[in-house]
């Protein structure tokens, strides 16, 4: 039975690990498609997005046999659950980077409104911490997970960085007005999908530790206060 | 032993429904903030947002307990995992109501831009989802649950027209960007309440049916297709 159980939450982590992969190029795409300008890849975005639907519904429903069959108790049963939310997580991964696409065939129609400024660097961290908080998760690795915490900042203050500069394009040229807004948006986007990377390594820690470190909770550890991610910033 | 779950699932229940409560009361002092321009009042969401993120880490726990000591099977584990979603939709619709908090003070920083266009009607249909979709949890009412998955195309389409609008604004008057910017992404705030909301109502019928209706599922239910919520719309 625990042999079992060993199984198949191993299967869970690589399905988790294959989604974390699917967000990761679907970022990747959306970006790319951006820089060279090629609304044609954001069709591959959509493709991913259709696997991570598809694999969320099926992690959904081996994670609730997992529990109906084994009835797992404490560090396993904690797993389980920050496996359904890590699940939950990743779908809406999927949607922001659509939205991601969205916003950028939108951006596309018109002329470069000039080098993307730091949305190329904004997406790269987010994608390097997406990757950060599933190998935390596999690995089992707090140190990891709270790594991933710490760059959700450098997140943030690009998105407020980006937000300021792209206002003053819009402010000193009307015309810019309509692909400035789309590029605000991307970079809402990305902050989210930053902010979902944190949530991911919150479970990650909660799994781990058995401690929450939402809300504050994170000085506890040793880690000093966190703040709660979404809420911060001019969203 | 069933006789103990049902009282522990009893008490889930009302604490949800008052974490429910406590969004609404947050999205509806948000909004009367705006249009009485009074922005002490987001003060009140604030302290709203903080007992949502307790309610969050207890709702949580108490489901893990519930998990390991009653080990609920089929129907009652579904539900079990429901109220661990649900809980987590409500904490983040807690930061969406800050972050209305937040573009909101900033835009009473400066003069109005003229009455909130139709962000208060679209305030408003949000909070009676978050109210329906939480009713239909606790009364375990699948066409009410339905009612709240169609109602999220009105939001989305008023999201979109509130966009066209402010759009035309500032391109006219580059005076109104600021301001125009920030309405946009309340509208956008508002906008994920909505799909949270959605996401309730999604897991509501999950617990009920067993029957995953994200992705297009819904038509397996007889209730026509449905699109990602998330990924739709200029987001």
């Amino acid at each position: 039975m625990e042999r079992h159980f060993e199984g198949e939450l191993r299967a869970l982590k690589e399905r988790i690990l294959a989604m974390g992969g699917a967000v990761e190029r679907a970022i990747e795409e959306a970006t790319q498609a951006l820089i060279e300008r090629d609304a044609a890849r954001f069709a591959t975005v959509h493709e991913l997005e259709k696997g991570i639907n598809q694999a969320h519904i099926e992690v959904d429903e081996a994670c609730v046999r997992l529990l109906a069959r084994q009835s797992p108790l404490a560090a396993d049963l904690r797993l389980v659950v920050a496996v359904i939310k890590i699940n939950a997580d990743l779908e809406r991964m999927g949607d922001q980077a659509v939205n991601i696409a969205g916003n950028g065939k939108r951006y596309l129609e018109e002329p470069a409104l000039k080098p993307l400024i730091d949305l190329p660097r904004m997406a790269q961290i987010v994608r390097e911490m997406v990757r950060q908080a599933l190998d935390a998760f596999v690995r089992q690795d707090m140190a990891l997970a709270r790594t991933v915490l710490d760059r959700d900042d450098a997140v943030d203050n690009l998105k407020d960085q980006i937000f300021r500069e792209l206002l003053t394009y819009m402010i000193s040229d009307p015309r810019t007005i309509q692909r400035a807004l789309n590029l605000i948006l991307i970079a809402r986007n990305l902050e989210r999908l930053g902010d979902h990377a944190t949530n991911i390594a919150e479970d990650v820690i909660y799994a781990i530790s058995g401690r929450d470190v939402r809300h504050g909770g994170l000085a506890d550890l040793g880690g000093g206060g966190l703040a709660d991610k979404e809420s911060r910033g001019p969203a």
